[in-house]
C-alpha cells in the first residue's frame, strides 16, 4: 500500500478536492495486491491489480474500481509510483503544467522523492539541464549519480536561493514545485523571463502549526511574466495512456530509474512510515508492505 | 504627459523589462501633442500624435514612433488612458490574461485607477459579476455608483480577506491584481477552483523599503488548481486593433466611462504628480497638461 504526501491534506477537517479522511474509518489510497477469488471477468486469482481501497489487509473491489497491472515490466509497487499516480504527476506537471520547452532550464524540489526523480529524469532524458534538491548528502549524490541530474544540492547547506542562484547561474526557466515555502520564493528570484511553475505540493508547509511566510518577491511575476499553476492529478487521467507508452519503455529499457522505501510491517506499520515520508525518511516512493 | 505606476520600477538601478531611468536625462513615458512642425508623410501641423519620448514640453519625433490619435472620439488625454496603454492592458489582462469565461465572478483591486476602471467596466459589459477595491469613501462610491460595480469596498476598512468573502461569499474566479500584497492573499483565499488572477501591477510594495511579506496561502493554489499569471503590456500589442475596436466603440457610446485627474504645471509639477499616483490621489488616469 502507498503513503503519499497528497493524504496529509486528507487529515484536516476542511474543503478540498478531496473529502477529509473520517474518524473511525479505514482511510484510502492507492495499494496493489494479488487477486485471492474473482467474480468479475477480466480478473482472475493470481493476477495482480491496482485499486484505490489502500489501508487494509484484504479489500473487497468492485471490477470497475480495479485495474490489471504487467508485472513482468516493473514490480507490483512501481504502479504506486513510477508507473502510477506519481509518475503520472510527474509527467503531466513538467510536459503539460510547465509546458516544458526546448533549452528550459529546470529546477525540481524534492528531487530525490517518488514525484521530483522521475520529473527530472523526463527532462534530462529530453535534453535539459536539470537542478535538483533533497534533504540529505545521501539522497543529493543519488539524485546527482544515480538520477543524473546536472546539479543537486542539500537544503540543509543553506539558503535556498543562494544555492539555487550558484547552481544555475544564468537562470532557470521551469521550476517543478513539490515544496512550497523558501523554495518556492527562491525559484521566483531564479526564474528567467516567460518561465513556469508547476505547482505540485508544499510538503514544508503541510505540518506547520503557524502560517508559512509566503514568497516576498511575488512583485517579480509581473516584471518577468512568470507563470505558476497548481494542478491536482484527478484532474489528468486523459494522459494516462501517453504517459503508461513513454515513461514505461523508459523503465523497461532501463533509463528511468527508480528507488522505493518499503516499510515492512502491515497496517499497522503504515501510520509511523507516513509520518517518516512527511520528514522526507524516503527516498523515492514510500510503501508499506502488507503480507 | 502620462505618469504611470511602471514608472516606478525604471527608478530601480536594476535590470528589468525597460532599462533604469538614467540620472540626468529626460525620463521618457507616454505623451499626446499637436504637431508644430512635420517633416514626415501623414503627419501635419495641428495633427494630435501619441508618443513615448515623455516628460517634456517640445518632442522630436521619428514619425515611426508616433500614432495619429482621433480627438473626435475622445480628448487627446483619453489616449495616455482608457484608449491607451492603460486601457489595453486592462483588455489583455481581464481576455488574455485572466482569460474571462462566462459565469466568472471579477474582483478587482485599484478599481477607481485607469486599468482597474476598465477592467472592471469590460467585465459588467460583458455580464459579470464585479467586485472592486479602492482606496478611499469617494472612490468607493465612484467605483459603485458611476461604473457599476456590483460590490466595492474601502480597503482601509478592514482585512481585505474579510472585506473580500462578505462582498463574494461563493468566492471570487478571476483577480485582476494591480496591488499585490495583502489583497494577493485574500484573492487567493477567495478564489474557486479553476481561479485564475493576471498580476498587472504591485502598487503596495513599489515604495516598500523592506520586504513585503508573501501570500501565506500559497499551498492553497495547488489544491484549488490556481492559475497566477504575469504580463507586460508590451508583450501584447497584436491585440491593440481588437482592443481598439471594442473599447473604443463602447467610449463613443458612452457605455464605457473614464474619469482624469489632469495636474497642471507643466513638466515641474510632474514628479509630485508621480508620487501622489504612487499614493493613489488620482481618480483614473493620472496626466500631466504640459501647456
Amino acid at each position: 500500500m502507498s503513503v503519499d504526501p497528497y493524504m496529509r491534506g486528507r487529515m484536516n477537517d476542511r474543503k478540498s478536492y478531496v473529502p477529509p479522511f473520517q474518524l473511525g474509518e479505514t482511510l484510502y489510497g492507492g495499494a496493489v495486491g494479488e487477486v485471492v477469488d474473482s467474480r468479475a471477468d477480466g480478473f482472475e486469482p493470481g493476477d495482480t491489480v491496482l485499486h484505490q481501497l489502500g489501508w487494509r489487509e484484504i479489500s473487497v473491489v468492485e471490477a470497475r474500481q480495479a485495474q490489471n497491472v504487467d508485472t513482468s515490466l516493473a514490480p507490483a509497487s512501481a504502479y504506486l509510483g513510477v508507473l502510477g499516480m506519481p509518475g503520472l504527476t510527474a509527467y503531466v506537471g513538467l510536459l503539460d503544467i510547465a509546458q516544458l520547452r526546448e533549452g528550459d532550464v529546470v529546477f525540481v524540489s524534492g528531487a530525490a522523492g517518488a514525484v521530483g526523480s522521475l520529473a527530472g529524469q523526463i527532462a534530462k532524458l529530453r535534453g535539459h539541464t536539470v537542478i535538483g534538491s533533497a534533504g540529505s548528502p545521501e539522497k543529493v549524490a543519488y539524485v546527482r549519480d544515480e538520477l543524473g541530474f546536472d546539479v543537486a544540492f542539500d537544503y540543509h547547506d543553506g539558503p535556498v536561493h543562494k544555492q539555487l542562484r550558484a547552481a544555475a547561474p544564468n537562470g532557470i526557466d521551469v521550476y517543478f514545485d513539490n515544496v512550497g515555502g523558501d523554495h518556492l520564493e527562491a525559484a521566483i528570484g531564479s526564474l528567467n523571463t516567460y518561465g513556469r511553475v508547476a505547482m505540485c505540493g508544499s510538503i514544508s508547509t503541510y505540518n506547520a502549526t503557524e502560517a508559512v511566510p509566503g514568497p516576498r518577491n511575488m512583485f517579480e511575476v509581473v516584471g518577468r511574466r512568470l507563470s505558476l499553476r497548481g494542478y491536482i492529478i484527478l484532474d489528468h487521467y486523459d494522459r494516462h495512456a501517453a504517459f503508461a507508452q513513454e515513461v514505461g519503455a523508459w523503465v523497461r529499457d532501463g533509463r528511468v530509474k527508480f528507488r522505493e522505501t518499503i516499510v515492512d510491517g502491515g497496517v499497522q506499520a503504515a501510520p509511523q512510515a507516513f509520518i517518516d515520508l512527511l520528514r522526507g525518511a524516503n527516498t523515492g516512493k514510500m510503501v508499506v508492505r502488507i503480507t
